[in-house]
């Protein structure tokens, strides 16, 4: 009799992984991913990227390298970092991880023992609570409206909780809610984090995905303690096949997050790193970054419309201004995992995907909300799929 | 003043990793890392195989894919394990990881919870106890020789531990010995680890490289009870710059993997796993790694020889028959950090670098060890360096 570890209890495959596999049929509808457009994936400049390292540094490319990454694309980082965030920081304090879902494998692993507490967002990032669970913490999930996490609810749970040894957020057009936070948050949040001295883990794959509005600042822009451990990727406003993300934190959190790196796996593919930097130096990322917006502003645009023409009564949805989400919230009769359940399955017999919201609330409930994604489908079927959606919930009514 | 988790308190940089910073200085003759010949990496080849790719699955290879990895890939591992290590497996029962030191984390992740006993070969690889330390378990060393780990050792231990839940093993030319184990001990082994269940994973990383002498059968080809989990890379045979390994155990064990990788990195890359398969399926793999074996045999040649010649009196080196290393044990007089330290100083002094052998014994002691790689230094190269290795061993008695 083979015997695991008590993690392995924890950890089940993703509900959204096993949906992706029917998600993935070509007829269907799928609303259920986080997956970028793939016509939008540059693949002829990819190809010339490709052949431009593999001529001029190929037996390099090919060879094992550094854990902290290729010095090129982490300089890269560092400047856009600056540009886009205005974040003062440079390519010593940025190690390259293997898509961000590593950086946030990474940071349960250095921060959390067994039973230490984290906050996150209510809801938040399904992905990130299934890689903190294996480091077996208890989540505390700190309410949010549309302006974000709710500080004076932050306020509260950190005054009455021991062991707080990370606060998970996602401030910028968040998943699974699409949700913004605003300005004056961010700076309370990095007020209450100061004065509590926990480290913070800013996951920000979508930032630079706005539609419209003014940017908001990074956390990390507003950090003085060097408390906030930054995480972002090239898998939004590039390409995700490649898994190339990135960890930017100060000397001391930093060199844990290499020491994990080491040990999780070495280091993130060179040749795809190579490949990355080289496609930034060749070609125009922002160029390319503002083609995406423009495409999933359209998208986003179009299946707001279609929910709020079709959403029966008692239904509401976000609005986000940027990013890849909206997120529903259906009446409380369907706050039940088999109602939710029955409607999920009514819609795939019509071809259409989504995934239920309860698996993006840790400590459970909620069950009567659902994700939906606008970035990967082209507008008619998001007419399509999002008129079916809603006709299917008013059957279910 | 944030704090870490009791793991990172196990966990340092990998001296190896350290040493190869001031190795890949363009001077020094290195025997330091474990890093295959660059100049035998297929550049062209790769770059065809690339371009296919890119050319007819472009978007796809960009885009996620599958925690499992990529089908074709899958099958192609799959005909390889029944060819060369009459593995009797299926596409089914292999899931791709980032490197197999992705592999080794998932193993202690699935198995091990804190103060659990993993067994291993005294000295093991330094990368899968530091992958291993994460997990805060307990080492247990088992005794080796030339043959590989004493049988009788094992059973000791076994009949007298409690809890020990992992057995890892390098069967076939160790590192950091270069040592092979004989077929008596593989199925004296497996009949061991029949009548206790302990999961056992056998490391392969460097199976194909046989210099001379017959084929062993993989530990994996003797199971009968779905207890061996067997780790396998492209990193030796093709390149190590993709990241891409795997793993291949029986179906409960492999879904608890599976899980662990959703977790901590999602899947390996997309797009490496595509050019890995598409490179195997326009070329002769077979070849190539047969060109590989001969250069190495080659150095590994001038490497014996150049040491047998000129260590002192009272060392000894193994007799590596395949893979990358052999391993050097000096006198008594060497047992100690500082008498090491002084060793590997004045030989980086003369521009040559190896790895003192104490880091891979996870108990310490054996300070008077060092393990030399002989894969990627020219024959004239090595000469020079073992050369003045000995010579300045000679100096320090």
């Amino acid at each position: 009799m083979v015997q695991f570890s008590t993690r392995m209890s924890q950890l089940k495959g993703s509900a959204i992984r096993e949906l992706l596999k029917i998600a993935t049929q070509p007829d269907i509808v799928s609303f259920a991913g986080g997956m970028p457009a793939p016509e939008l994936f540059p693949v002829e400049q990819v190809m010339e990227a490709s052949m431009a390292v593999l001529k001029e540094q190929g037996r390099a490319a090919l060879q094992y390298s550094s854990t902290e990454g290729y010095p090129r694309l982490r300089q890269q980082i560092a400047d856009r970092m600056l540009a886009k965030n205005n974040i003062k920081t440079d390519a010593d304090h940025i190690l390259v991880t293997a898509g961000s879902q590593q950086g946030l494998d990474f940071s349960a692993r250095v921060f959390l023992n067994p039973g230490d507490v984290v906050l996150l967002e209510s809801p938040s990032y399904l992905g990130a609570v299934n890689a903190f669970k294996a480091a077996e913490p208890t989540f505390i999930e700190v309410p949010t409206d549309d302006g974000g996490m709710i500080m004076e609810e932050l306020e509260k749970i950190l005054a009455s909780t021991e062991n707080v040894k990370m606060i998970y957020v996602i401030p910028d057009f968040q998943n699974p809610t699409g949700r913004t936070w605003d300005l004056d948050r961010r700076h309370k949040f990095m007020e209450i984090v100061n004065r509590y001295e926990i480290p913070v883990v800013e996951d920000n794959p979508y930032g630079e995905l706005r539609f419209e509005g003014e940017y908001m600042p990074a956390l990390k822009s507003l950090d003085t303690k060097g408390l906030v451990v930054y995480l972002g990727t090239f898998s939004k406003i590039l390409a995700p096949g490649y898994r190339i993300g990135w960890v930017c934190a100060e000397d001391e959190i930093l060199a844990k997050y290499n020491f994990m790196e080491q040990a999780a796996s070495l280091q993130a593919s060179t040749i795809g790193q190579m490949e990355t930097s080289k496609w930034i130096d060749m070609f125009d990322l922002d160029g390319h970054v503002a083609k995406i917006r423009e495409v999933y502003k359209k998208r986003r645009d179009v299946m707001l419309d279609t929910l709020k023409n079709n959403l029966p009564e008692g239904c509401v949805c976000t609005n986000p201004v940027g990013g890849l989400f909206t997120w529903v919230v259906l009446p409380e009769s369907f706050n039940s995992e088999e109602k939710m359940k029955e409607l999920q399955m009514k819609c795939i017999e019509k071809n259409v995907a989504f995934v239920a919201g309860g698996s993006f609330f840790p400590n459970g409930g909620h069950e009567n909300t659902l994700r939906l994604n606008y970035s990967c489908m082209p507008e008619e079927k998001i007419v399509f799929g999002i008129t079916t959606l809603c006709q299917t919930i008013k059957e279910c009514m």
